[in-house]
């Protein structure tokens, strides 16, 4: 028997909602998990990452001590569509995906709150984990559990991914933020972030622009992106373009089309083309199951 | 002819939604406009708030101004039950009134995008103003045109009004906040804010109870507040009470409780009546409308 795991990518903050909102979108890691008599094995993923240090490992043993699964070795295959160390929740795929197929071994494969515990212990913060669990659009709060809960959006959106040929470490983009912020800053993120979730919720359109503003992190961690001014100011002038932000810790940057917008990417290509050497531009709708699991 | 205008007052703030989030309740300031020859008349308030600067009066004019009107003077008579600077938006209730009145002598009385841009023009921000023009629950946020939107509450609620015998001027209560805040602070702020708006919209009470907890002006606040600390620890305890915040700048409290526990307030009057000397406790309802105006 095997236990085969997809896991969305997820882009998480959406500029104001730092540290708490997050949005699965269709473009996944899978991982099959098979039970050995010893040892870890660990194919199609790049060979430094197949040791037993490996997250997917890692967070498999973790699910195993959670659940009292006892194995000798593990099998992992991994397919990768996700790309590594972007701001778009590799890591959390590989977590979420480790903890579920430990679970699935025992029949647990659907607590998704326990996943979420301990995904989010590993983690460090439930901004990624949650919508890679629970699928759509999430705002997390982390107390003695954690609270997540999905916001319903109306409309039918595009997400347009702009993953530059870098990367960015997520603990570098965190070690330029300071420490404190001004008061006028911290409502300004509170009142767009009500603006946003609130005009998901409605379908209003015209209050995502200023909803996707954000004041705390994006300031901070646009100069450690080449492009990243240029392709923002490009963004914020198209009009069709309903909002942008910097996704997770970046450097990736995400612009939300509608989703009848369907020359939006062929558009924005060309607008931004002279400062798009080498980045990618991927078109994406939300998930709104996050991760499958199947035995085969 | 006669122009009536009945207003909500309103409980702004609701915890993490500092100058953004606002409630209309079910308590209500009434207020009849009638056109006389010259001067002003204003009867039914207080005597030293009856002259030129009457708040009421002031709004009058400037939408007077905004609209065209020419009159040669106004009568105004005013119905209070929203009672004065105890954080329940009284004195928007006034500039609400004043505007709506002169809008209505020239037929504009539901013009109410244009009512707000006014209102937090002489108010100096829409937390108040919007929930009194648009009823229920609103967020704002002030940039070129202010940004009023719903959110829509799943449950039905009571919100449990503790109103001291003593005032607290918006001014002193904003004079205690620090310019400067914790990122930690900010992103609890935001955190909380999108539970409590994603729980109010999914009707998961169990998320109130963290969501509106605030960390950028209740704490300061407080201490200007003669029973505060007791009484926010007792509606903390109490395992009813779904979520408690300061009114507006204060100093009344407010308390959310489900409709149908209704020995709610019999209980928390018994549960805190050592510290309630002289306050009133009253329980209103969410109001869904806004103003009111009509001709007679």
């Amino acid at each position: 028997m095997r236990v085969k795991v997809k896991v969305p990518a997820t882009s998480a903050n959406l500029g104001p909602g730092f540290d708490v909102a997050g949005v699965a979108v269709t473009l996944y890691n899978t991982f099959t998990f098979e039970l050995i008599d010893q040892g870890v094995e660990i194919v199609g993923c790049p060979e430094q990452f197949s040791g037993e240090d490996n997250l997917t490992y890692q967070a498999f043993c973790a699910g195993a001590e959670e659940t009292g699964l006892h194995f000798g070795g593990v099998r992992i295959e991994c397919r990768s569509e996700v790309p590594y160390t972007r701001g778009l929740g590799s890591s959390s795929t590989c977590i979420v995906a480790g903890i579920v197929g430990a679970f699935a071994f025992m029949g647990r494969y659907d607590d998704r709150q326990d996943i979420l515990n301990l995904a989010t212990r590993i983690e460090g913060h439930p901004d990624n984990v949650a919508p890679a669990i629970f699928g759509g659009l999430t705002v997390s709060v982390m107390a003695d559990v954690i609270t997540t809960l999905n916001i319903p959006v109306k409309n039918d959106y595009r997400f347009v991914a702009f993953i530059p040929p870098f990367t960015l470490s997520t603990q570098l983009s965190r070690s330029v933020l300071p420490d404190t912020v001004s008061r006028k800053d911290a409502i300004g993120n509170i009142s767009h972030l009500s603006l946003l979730v609130a005009s998901l919720i409605n379908g209003h359109d015209e209050g995502l622009r200023i909803g996707f503003h954000d004041h705390l992190h994006q300031p901070y961690r646009g100069s450690l992106i080449a492009g990243y001014d240029a392709i923002m100011e490009r963004l914020e002038a198209d009009t069709s373009v309903l909002g942008c932000y910097l996704s997770g810790a970046g450097p990736t940057i995400m612009a939300v089309i509608r989703a009848d917008d369907l020359m939006g990417v062929v558009r924005l290509k060309e607008e931004l083309h002279d400062c798009l050497d080498g980045w990618e531009v991927v078109k994406l709708e939300m998930d709104t199951r996050g991760y499958v699991c199947d035995y085969e």
